[in-house]
């Protein structure tokens, strides 16, 4: 994969600190979830409860394991790196390991950890910055197969339904890699773009050099962004479609929202609103392109209604649909093919 | 408008320096044409014949006729500015004008003329600069009329289009502003976003600020960008489609090209395919967008198959199609009404 993508180096230790919220850990937890074979720790404070299932080290435990990088797997409570955080912070990058956060703040901000970084030739990694150098989408038809999440909103389970169908493929013996747009993703693939950061000129560019050439029986399995519906994001969802050219997509939903999370004057549009425009849109660059079904959180659904739910969106749509934690992702992988 | 617009202050000085290309000087004369009454004159190198029809000035005689910005009007021909035009522009920022560039090196990566322009508090004005602290688009609806340019590809005559709209409104006394996305626009119109170059998170944003509340009866006439339907700059034309919330829209075409300038892989879409697009897309924000008609740069097609072209075009499309240079915009104009 080229320069302009961001590259993370294995194994990890993740930074929990004092965070002890489940809510404010997704990340970590996210990381430990998907990547196991990737974590080598965490490094808790002391008397914090919460823990991802891997062993506790300090600093000077994860040198002598080998551990690259240090990822802070939490959200400050308050948004803010606390000076207990940089003390860790820093010694890990003046023994050479690199840093990597997902926060607001740049870690080059900090002068003590740039100048330990800078000392021990450490990295630190924001996977918030956008990459530079990105070339314009040519639209040009690449090798090997693809497959985009695509969504009516944000937040409705894009990046969790293409982690599951990653991982589905995989066991399959189906080569399938996950590719990753947003922070989390990034995190948890160890690699990709943050697409939302990209200038507009280059976005569909972007989503070209994140899902190269290759075989052609490989998968890339693209996670998602916004909503191609959304009256503040389609752009970015517009140009991950077009440079992804993917084969196959599967529409991701929240069956409860009336209106866009956080944008009351936008209406949700439907399923079949999704499928409909994703296809007219996505034909530009793969005029093949087909959806395989659709990926509900049912979660704020009452228990009884969630499968009844997904039966009726079924027979509406004609597409398999799935709620990937209850229902599992299989009926999806079988319709790629 | 907002800070994240930029904004020109007139009257303008047009640097030609030794650029006696019509090709390489369209910027210049693009601003004689639409704003004379904010061009108070040229300053051209001695020996160079090519004239924008205004009076010759110096620098000196720039700042006694109240001269508040000069702006390069030309491109370099090798793409570099070159010593004797710093020395120029150098003396008109020393004096308290601001000067204006839309080229790819910043103003700001020569230190003459940052510290000219430190000391006197003149502007240095990159019309290329992405615009910072814009808003993610809300979709919320504004007071007043939209009019947006659309395009089939890049280069078919968008800004032209708009401009000339713009004109034959303000000439039936309909108030009516130009809205620009480009630089070469933003320079005309002394204020604007190049939205080419915003965050694409911020794309339809960007559309919502250069477009604000307005009367009921006031015109926006936004100049497009790209196309809905190209590969490399797709996110762009629909962030701006999104944040526009247009009434109308007309469609800018150039019927000899097979594939998009510069993007042999991809084929030309027809302007049907455009207009249909444009309105599944633009109702998401605006439910009652329409198609006012089609703008066609017929200039590369044989003189006698112009206006056949155009007759058989409308009879197509069912709507006025015209060339703002052959035929005028009228017919366009009678149909937003």
């Amino acid at each position: 994969m080229s320069l302009t993508t961001i590259q993370l180096k294995a194994p990890y230790l993740i930074f929990l600190g004092e965070v002890d919220s489940p809510v404010y850990s997704k990340t970590g937890a996210g990381i430990v979830q998907w990547r196991p074979e990737l974590v080598a720790g965490q490094l808790r404070f002391a008397g914090n409860q919460l823990s991802l299932g891997v062993p506790d080290m300090t600093v000077q435990q994860a040198v002598k394991a080998g551990v690259k990088s240090i990822i802070i797997g939490v959200a400050p409570v308050g948004g803010k790196i606390e000076d207990e955080w940089l003390k860790v912070l820093e010694e890990a990058a003046k023994l050479g390991i690199d840093v990597v956060s997902g926060l607001h703040h740049r870690l080059e901000s900090f002068p003590g950890l740039v100048a330990a970084a800078n000392k021990s030739g450490a990295q630190l990694v924001n996977v918030r910055t956008p990459a530079s150098g990105l070339p314009v989408g040519s639209g040009k038809k690449r090798s090997g197969k693809r497959l985009l999440m695509v969504g009516t909103d944000c937040a409705v389970g894009k990046k969790y339904t293409a982690l599951a169908m990653a991982q589905a493929l995989q066991e399959k013996n189906v080569q399938a890699t996950f590719r990753a747009t947003g922070q989390t993703g990034i995190m948890i693939a160890g690699s990709g773009i943050p697409i939302d950061t990209v200038v507009a000129d280059f976005v569909s560019g972007a989503a070209e050099v994140l899902s190269p050439d290759n075989a052609d029986d490989h998968w890339d399995v693209i996670e998602g962004q916004g909503s191609i519906l959304h009256p503040g994001y389609a752009a970015v969802s517009l140009g991950l479609l077009h440079g992804s050219q993917p084969d196959a997509f599967i529409v991701c939903h929240e069956p409860t929202r009336t209106t866009m999370e956080g944008f009351p004057a936008a209406a949700m549009p439907t399923v079949q609103q999704c499928i409909d425009l994703t296809i007219q849109c996505g034909k530009l660059t793969n005029p093949a392109i087909r959806c395989v079904g659709v990926s509900v959180n049912t979660s704020r659904l009452p228990e009884k209604d969630r499968i009844p739910y997904l039966e009726q969106l079924a027979q509406e749509t004609q597409l398999p649909c799935v709620d990937p934690i209850l229902t599992g992702c299989e009926a999806l992988v079988q319709n790629l093919f």
